[in-house]
């Protein structure tokens, strides 16, 4: 009899592998352990549980455990997996204090990232936040809402939650002030969030523009949503330390020795992959730290996959492995190793670093390689060009200037990158050149391309072949 | 002293052409002949002056003359090209009763497309419109409005507009009910422009479904729209005859003998290429009827280029000649023959025949091959799926139903085309497949693309992404 397929981790990567592979091989036996409570999370959706527009815990469940029974997975919640022996195939688990061993035929790591150990002094206070689980945000929905108001059970999550922090954090007063510390897409869909509840909201970043992976043209598109949003932005800021008293925080320190009294702190800074369960085993890690695999998500070592945000990928433009932790690749990479186990390889595909983000009325979006430096690292001599053009037919009522930058290689013409920022249908634009880019097109070529025209919803020349086109006219 | 780039036709691929040669090269003389008063108007945005959106005639009007003249074009508006001689290399211009010659080095034909004549016994009774240029628009606002609200002057155009028919629909007691035959797309927006004037609509169509071109199931959430919006669709229905009385319509019959009183009709079926000028000269047509043209542009005569509505272009997935007369493609065609004709020659690119549909709050997208028989006929086997999924994460408010349909070749997995409908940023995501055509993408290689992801405008697969799974399964 074959060891089962043994999944550590139950979110993305690892539910969307465990599902696939029951699909194709009914009999195949899959075996799914996590070391907490929550699976298959959201992890995209907690701001907006933060700000209220997503009601409870469990709506930001994309599967129950209930429903993964269903698929005949073999589901352990709070089954921590500890040690990988490759020789033996087996893995330790450890549950309710004690350990045991699991064989396993085919083994998928995906543990996941997780938030950076004590990223600023001061870290460890009360009232500091991550956004790395549904607990803590729990916990921080329960301290901006009025004790008055709060209720546990408002909050959803069933017996998951841990809910005497959350408790704890419900009772208190509001906080009148909060900085939230680093401008990524989570920090600026943070500040959005805290704004909802009426606090005054303060966004340091070290770099002179918020999202910086986005480009400047967008980071200058998302200063100004802020600004009109009323959030203050410290840019070009580091925060240095976190103060507090009684311990709770009520200090930012900055590098330049300015300081603000706040209320709370949201550390939005850096995710690492969880990569401590292969420290002592010869599974081998890629250049970014993140577990190095092959076109079909196999690791270095035999029958032992790895996917999600604990993977590193192939890029889409350079080809080179690449550590990108976002939800699709995690999802698609987990669905082709599903099939691959069970019988029916499939390619992981590759990932081009395609993002959106909210900034209040804003949406912006970035795909590829838009940083200069990158570009040339990889063996491109890269152009850019930024244009502002209208989303609709100028006639049309509410046509709203979106702003596309494009970068393409000047010897060969390729697209390289892309970012775009604006009002109206702004973000889901993005996969025009993410598909562009996965196509291997010119950036002539994406020029060419027979995108669709009506007044109320794209002009003649779509922002993205206006910047095509400029750009091309620059090579 | 070389003769001048002469083009005849003042619209989007004949403007497009004369700027682009005067900016490329700006000593090139170039000449414009336009017929008519009006150049460079967005026939797209028409149904939209007629609803009221859009305030005045000169919005619609990408150029102005003092525009086109201060880029250094010769514009004659007023001036009709009635023979070309391709050995002599002149063509024949009448204006204001005389008829001169005009040599030429480089010619251009962009007559664009015409409406089909008399397309229903009974179309030449008063009250009866087709939706052809901005004196139509004109003529059927002004009926719309109620005579004591009706000024010529609030519809602007200035001395291009025909006042004097506009006029006398001015002084008309507004429709009750309009009969719209044709549901294409222009039947289809016209009925919401009526619509918003508070006329009972009726909507008919030969087929069991409007926009045919869209595919079936944009086709069904159309209907639903429709409905929704208290439109009387009549499909299935095929109007046979106008019938009036003192000379203007009352009465629309339809082939299954059932009449239907109205007070105005509004035909939208079918437009010809504007071909009659090249009737007694080399230049060939294709098997369209439209002028067949190269990868450049250039008809099977030296130095005579077609360009927009009255030209073939190759199909980006069959790259067979294919006549789709839309937006894009003429002013894509237009610019690249201009820079051609200016000594950088520039390829015109293909047609998908994307396009885009709004239908009250339904967005509609469409691009490539849909029809089975038309795969077929080009060598494919096509395979489709239709799936519905959700416009943005399932938790976040208001996440819409989309409905995606994409065919593929089953031999090669290549994509042939898609469809989409849904209410909610759904008609731009159709460029992403128009894209993955564009770059020759198998279905399997579009399910792997790297799009955006975020709760507010995308759940983590993509409608487009979901379907190309469905899809890719069942090849």
């Amino acid at each position: 009899m074959s060891a089962p397929f043994v999944v550590v981790g139950g979110d993305a990567a690892g539910l969307s592998a465990a599902s696939k592979c029951r699909r194709t091989d009914p009999d195949r036996d899959v075996v799914v352990f996590e070391k907490g409570q929550w699976i298959s999370y959201a992890h995209c959706g907690t701001p907006y549980f933060v700000k209220g527009q997503v009601d409870r815990l469990e709506d930001l469940l994309s599967l129950s455990p209930a429903a993964v029974a269903e698929r005949g997975i073999d589901l352990r919640r709070g089954h921590e997996v500890v040690g990988v022996d490759t020789d033996s195939q087996t893995v330790s688990v450890r549950a309710d204090g004690e350990t045991f061993e699991q064989p396993y035929n085919d083994l998928l790591i995906a543990t996941g990232a997780r938030a950076v150990d004590d990223p600023i002094e001061g870290s460890s206070l009360d009232r500091v936040f991550t956004l790395h689980g549904l607990d803590h945000a729990a916990a921080i929905r329960a301290f901006l809402t009025p004790p008055e108001e709060f209720a546990v059970a408002d909050l959803g999550g069933g017996d998951a939650l841990a809910a005497d922090v959350v408790e704890r954090y419900g009772a208190m007063s509001p906080p009148e002030r909060v900085a939230v510390v680093g401008a990524g897409y989570v920090g600026v869909e943070m500040a959005e969030a805290f704004d909802a509840w009426d606090v005054d909201v303060h966004l340091f970043q070290r770099s002179e523009r918020p999202v910086p992976g986005f480009g400047d043209a967008v980071g200058d598109a998302v200063i100004a949503a802020l600004d009109d949003a009323g959030v203050t932005t410290h840019l070009g800021e580091e925060v240095v330390r976190l103060r507090g008293g009684a311990g709770a925080v009520d200090t930012v320190v900055c590098d330049s020795g300015s300081t603000l009294d706040v209320d709370a702190v949201l550390v939005g800074i850096g995710i690492r992959p969880n990569v401590a369960l292969i420290e002592d085993t010869p599974i081998e890690r890629g250049g970014s730290g993140a577990i190095a695999t092959d076109a079909f998500g196999r690791t270095s070592v035999d029958d032992v996959y790895a996917a999600g945000d604990v993977a590193e990928m192939p890029h889409t433009v350079t080809g080179e492995a690449t550590w990108d932790p976002l939800g699709l690749p995690a999802n698609r990479a987990g669905r082709a190793i599903g099939a691959t186990v069970a019988g029916d390889p499939q390619p992981v595909g590759s990932v081009a670093g395609t993002a959106m983000v909210k900034a209040f009325d804003l949406e912006c979006g970035r795909t590829g390689i838009l940083d200069h430096d990158r570009a040339r690292a990889a063996g491109f001599d890269p152009v850019s060009e930024t244009i502002t053009a209208g989303s609709r037919s100028g006639y049309y009522p509410d046509a709203a200037e979106t702003t596309v930058t494009l970068v393409a290689d000047r010897a060969t013409g390729r697209l390289l990158g892309g970012s775009i920022a604006g009002t109206d249908r702004a973000a889901v634009r993005i996969d025009t050149v993410a598909t562009a880019l996965g196509g291997e097109l010119t950036v002539g070529e994406l020029e060419r391309q027979d995108l669709g025209y009506a007044p109320p919803f794209s002009p003649v020349w779509d922002p993205v072949l206006v910047a095509a086109k400029v750009l091309n006219g620059s090579l």
